[in-house]
């Protein structure tokens, strides 16, 4: 990284936002760690007070029992982040009202993260740009998981699906996508990301790598061209899901009746355990998380569904 | 396959049809096996004439030593599987005029395939669609490698760039792509597809594989939205070239010069010996050809040099 001149601002104006901060798809199964897609729901409910002085507060009003030392708090640590790139006694308190749960695989740490610094950006201002905020929200990531990573950051800030080509440097793309109806089902079990991380292979054969690069150039020329088959084909996963798969019951089921409910297709959300498939309508989406409802019902299962749409802004400040 | 129904013919008009067979550049440096273009120039010059019975002849008007056997020759497989949907006493008399050198790693059997098919399909009233064509053609790339691929066979029939997601089942998908102008050099050294595809390794690093596919995904991303900066960054494969382009002396020098020169990008073309280069301009690919005749004047290889823009039609009849 380049050394940032330091931001001098002046204040005025809000001294606090609240900020709705929304659950992200990262992967979209083909795109393992560049592609992610942000939802309507499930969001966390954020407050950022302006504090004239350097420090940084967490306050957490869920349940979840979450640091609150700001550099083990995922919207912390990215506050801190920002506020070495900012020139004056300022800081910040963050409330959280969280609805993503952790670990459910829909991009909780990252609402966090980029809830805070698009609510903190706001009121600076808006002095720095989209690309500083996944620079500063992926120390988030870095607290929650051990490794800086945009797929969930980058589509929860910009909106709509997100490519991140690269992370050194950052190169994010947006990928205007057809408007889909999204089901997530989240079965409340534990799947741990380094767990998940931990057990694919550090090596893959040159001829699935081949398939998947296939399949995440024809998901993108999908999404670009409106080509609702297209995007069907191409969400196919031939690296991750069958390893990771295995660590969700009833996975196999969930996708094959889901396809045959009308789906276009889907898979495992992040690194799960939640599952989301894209229809072209909100009937369908409905049927599909019938079926998602009946697998889990029947395994004995709790589970929580969401029958929702892509969210085309992001973390969006309400008030 | 499924057991195709045979097609019953009538025929009227044309006896001989003359098509322009283009080159074309498979890969294109990030899309290994899935991505091709088809390029303006070189063609190769083909007759084809329907002939009342049930046999093909091959008729080489050039100074290569191809088969003329039309099970051995790349124009003569395609037209057997294709005589062999058609009811009938029917045969095609092929001449070929290749301009495109054997070898080059510029699609010269694809060339001769995918003309032959288009030409006969013209004469048979084209019952057969652009996939089936394909279909028939990549028999002609099966004769001439041992395996069946559609990296040439593709762009060279639908023209522009084209993804083939998969070849079985076959999917092919176009990628509409900018107005770029195209500077090819081919330096007179031999790359036998054979080995340049036994150096590579059967397996990758998931990390360089993750690499691959934002790449790719930045290219068809970067073509469709027409963001020529994006398409540069793309250009990048870490996994083929650093193996492939040890085979060609200069390779390292050519693509620093020409991105210094103004080029975009580029790499390999195919498996070699050829390289393209991608520019917005015909000024700057004329500076990139410039760059390149010096860097293999220096070295002391032969070479011969394109400068042309991507073909939307691909092969063509012309008469």
């Amino acid at each position: 990284m380049e050394l940032e001149k330091k931001h001098s601002i002046s204040l005025q104006g809000e001294k606090q936002v609240t900020i709705h901060a929304p659950g992200t798809v990262a992967n979209m199964v083909c795109g393992f760690d560049v592609l992610g897609m942000c939802l309507k729901e499930p969001f966390d409910i954020m407050q950022v007070r302006l504090l004239d002085e350097k420090k940084i507060t967490i306050i957490s009003k869920d349940g979840y029992e979450l640091p609150t030392d700001p550099a083990q708090n995922t919207a912390g640590a990215p506050l801190i982040e920002m506020l070495n790139e900012i020139e004056g006694s300022i800081g910040f308190e963050v409330t959280i009202q969280k609805n993503i749960k952790p670990g459910s695989g829909l991009g909780s740490s990252a609402a966090s993260a980029a809830g805070a610094v698009v609510g903190a950006n706001h009121l600076l201002g808006n002095i720095f740009s989209n690309e500083d905020l996944v620079r500063f929200a992926m120390f988030g990531e870095k607290v929650a998981s051990g490794v800086k990573h945009a797929d969930n950051i980058a589509p929860c800030i910009y909106g709509g699906v997100t490519l991140i080509r690269s992370i050194f440097p950052l190169d994010i793309i947006t990928i205007p996508a057809p408007d889909f109806f999204v089901t997530v089902v989240h079965p409340q079990i534990e799947v741990r990301t380094s767990d998940a991380r931990q057990i694919l292979r550090k090596e893959v054969q040159l001829k699935a790598a081949i398939k998947q690069w296939g399949n995440i150039a024809g998901l993108v020329a999908g999404l670009l061209k409106n080509d609702l088959a297209l995007v069907g084909r191409s969400l196919e996963d031939v690296i991750i899901e069958p390893v990771r798969s295995i660590l969700i019951p009833g996975f196999d089921e969930v996708k094959t009746k889901c396809k045959e409910a009308g789906a276009l297709g889907g898979g495992i959300s992040g690194s799960g355990p939640s599952i989301f498939m894209l229809s072209t309508t909100e009937t369908i989406a409905k049927d599909v998380e019938a079926v998602m409802k009946e697998v889990f019902d029947t395994i004995g299962i709790n589970y929580h569904t969401y029958v929702t749409t892509i969210n085309k802004t992001g973390a969006q400040i309400i008030t």
